[in-house]
């Protein structure tokens, strides 16, 4: 099937919005065995006029997100209406909806949100349960390729492609095809040197798809494939990639972590310098959180290193913050302080300012304290910007405290 | 000029990357009163011959990001010369940087990356500062517009984009109207209610553009022309959105707050626990942030709120652990214990768990307290999912504690 995603929204292309659509469509079709093939961005008004007939001859589907607003600047639905020969008509039950929203929100009902109610004929209404601009499902006929118009903010837009167009694709693909994504996640070793060692000889298969993607000090290397495929190759993979893997990450590192310490019946306490509270916040993002996370510290100035998790003064002066001693300190403070099983410690230096000719911007140090068993702290540099390196930073911390539960099960 | 962005790279349509490209250029193009009129993905391969020939009949300048690596997938350098009719030619000096880079990091230089050295005739070269894959600039030449082919990654992009593309534009717009754009940020008024009040009065005018961009409970409404028009219109905006006016991000809030505090001689402590670290991690996102803030406290359990912040267990087990009189205590509490100036406290819930018919999901109470001047606390209401519900209570306690410094100025 070969879908299209057309993005309007002025302040797409002004820049002060970031489009997210196609990332996060991608990734709800991939699982169906579908990809996006090619997508556009153009600015509120008539430039998706061009857009959308330019599509209609390369597409099975079309998606369309934005410009479906009550504003003048909105005009998606009328134009798609009138390029695929469709009269507009009013639909009551989407009106009496608009208006019960507005009374429950306290807001006046305005003439021009009547547009929001206009339907093309024959299009299958996308109730909004977030917003007043329903979607609406043009299915194909005369050589127009079926056409889902979606609301521009991601609040509206993803509850509502996942009832009804994710749903609808769903049903299209029944029985075909399911691959696979998996990539590895490659540091230390260059894409070219991939290649030569293993990625020329799987992209000779033609049931394997092979990519690269470069990213700060790491190679994501990609195959798409039927999992038995995928499974049959992997030795490979690993072979040639040996200590320059990092872990796979299935689902998002800290979900992992929340659950395994659910598991296991642990629970975490963080102390965080250069990582400044990404690490608590990565954690606390994770629904049902507070049930393993007991409490984080973010001693940023040394004082509170020593105030709050007792990191001696003299170990500062002597060692400086940024220190194996420090970073070992902080996170046996943390368990002591906190009664936590396992505590987390970050210590390091993030720029721009800060660096030395010893600690150069970019050198952390990390530990992890498990009660009963004692303290690992590992050093790392990670000359990045400055919240690459904090992402860089908790990514470690987290994957350590991962691989540790893996092994304690 | 009409400029015309082109992304390649299978992993942005496949949504394992967040393409960043369009903001980051359209916010280094604005301004010099330049847009990105269009913008296309597509993935790595041969569909990006298509995308570039419909795109050289109607744009000035084209931006191609993506394929210029050394693996087989990527093939932008070559379809790029072929479709300008430009013999490839190897660029010794290109050849040079890449095999001293290969040294420098310790990799082996693989026969593959002479493809990188490889240099359409008559194309500048851009050097990569970060990366192998020099960037190349197409001049324009018989109808075709000038060409620029970008890195990937944003690391190599971007230092590469500022010192040749944006240069490059600046040279050629020398002179021109450079418009501003102000974004007035509206909260609890919709965008039709908006319009009727001051959007339809001003979009009449040929000297302004006037947009609107919904967000969860705010909507942007984007003015753009000459500052004289912008001063001279503002009035009317001002007027129009009154209190439901939120302050002007010119740069971000983060950033705003660590500037007044270090221009106050302030200092800052927090205590979150539904949000959960984010506060400090905006704050110490802030480059020069150490400088004014303290410590942070995530008090995510009962037990820590007490231990650490000694809110007394009788206020909690009265009131609840998100009440007005627990944010007070625990901000009163974090300034007695980090002695710093100023201490910003968050309890809500976050959900999706949590909430009951009194305080449903999304309730949340902040309190700052300042020294010598007591404590303000304020409650709001914010039905979001999880991470927007962080972000938004953080954006609040930040937006108070600005408007308090810009007072006590």
């Amino acid at each position: 099937m070969r879908i299209e995603l057309l993005n309007t929204g002025s302040e797409l292309l002004l820049g002060t919005v970031l489009d997210a659509h196609l990332q996060w469509l991608a990734q709800e079709m991939f699982p169906l065995g579908l990809r996006i093939g090619r997508q556009g961005t153009v600015p509120d008004g008539s430039p998706i006029r061009d857009l959308l007939q330019e599509a209609f001859a390369r597409s099975d589907l079309l998606i369309v997100t934005g410009g479906l607003g009550p504003t003048t600047d909105d005009i998606t639905r009328e134009i798609a209406a009138e390029l695929t020969g469709r009269k507009l008509h009013l639909h009551q039950e989407t009106l009496n909806r608009i208006q019960e929203r507005c009374r429950r929100r306290g807001f006046a009902f305005q003439e021009r949100m009547m547009r929001q109610a206009m339907v093309p004929e024959g299009a299958n209404v996308l109730p909004n349960g977030n917003g007043t601009a329903p979607g609406l499902h043009l299915p194909a006929r005369d050589g127009i390729p079926d056409i889902f118009l979606l609301p521009g903010p991601p609040r509206e837009l993803q509850p509502m492609a996942r009832e009804h167009l994710i749903s609808f694709l769903r049903e299209k693909t029944v029985g075909q095809d399911r691959p696979e994504c998996r990539i590895y996640r490659v540091v230390g070793m260059g894409e070219s040197m991939l290649e030569a060692k293993v990625g020329l000889e799987l992209s000779k298969r033609s049931d394997l798809e092979v990519g690269y993607c470069a990213r700060p000090n790491e190679v994501d290397f990609r195959l798409i494939g039927p999992k038995e495929v995928l499974d049959a190759v992997e030795p490979l993979v690993l072979d040639a990639a040996g200590d320059h893997l990092l872990p796979m990450e299935d689902d998002s590192m800290e979900e992992s972590v929340v659950r395994l310490l659910a598991e296991r019946g642990a629970t975490l306490a963080t102390a965080e310098s250069c990582t400044g509270g990404l690490l608590a916040n990565r954690i606390t993002d994770v629904p049902g959180a507070s049930a393993v996370f007991v409490e984080g510290f973010v001693t940023y100035s040394n004082t509170s290193k020593t105030e709050l998790l007792g990191v001696p003064t003299e170990q500062i002066s002597a060692h400086g913050a940024v220190s194996e001693e420090v970073v070992r300190a902080m996170a046996a403070g943390t368990l002591a302080k906190s009664g936590a099983t396992h505590a987390l410690a970050t210590t390091g230096i993030a720029g721009p300012g800060g660096g030395s000719e010893d600690k150069p911007v970019g050198t952390v140090w990390l530990a992890l304290t498990t009660r009963g068993e004692g303290t690992v702290s590992w050093k790392q540099y990670l000359p990045l910007d400055r919240r690459a390196f904090k992402q860089a930073v908790t990514q470690s911390a987290l994957d350590r405290l991962r691989r540790h539960l893996e092994l304690s099960a």
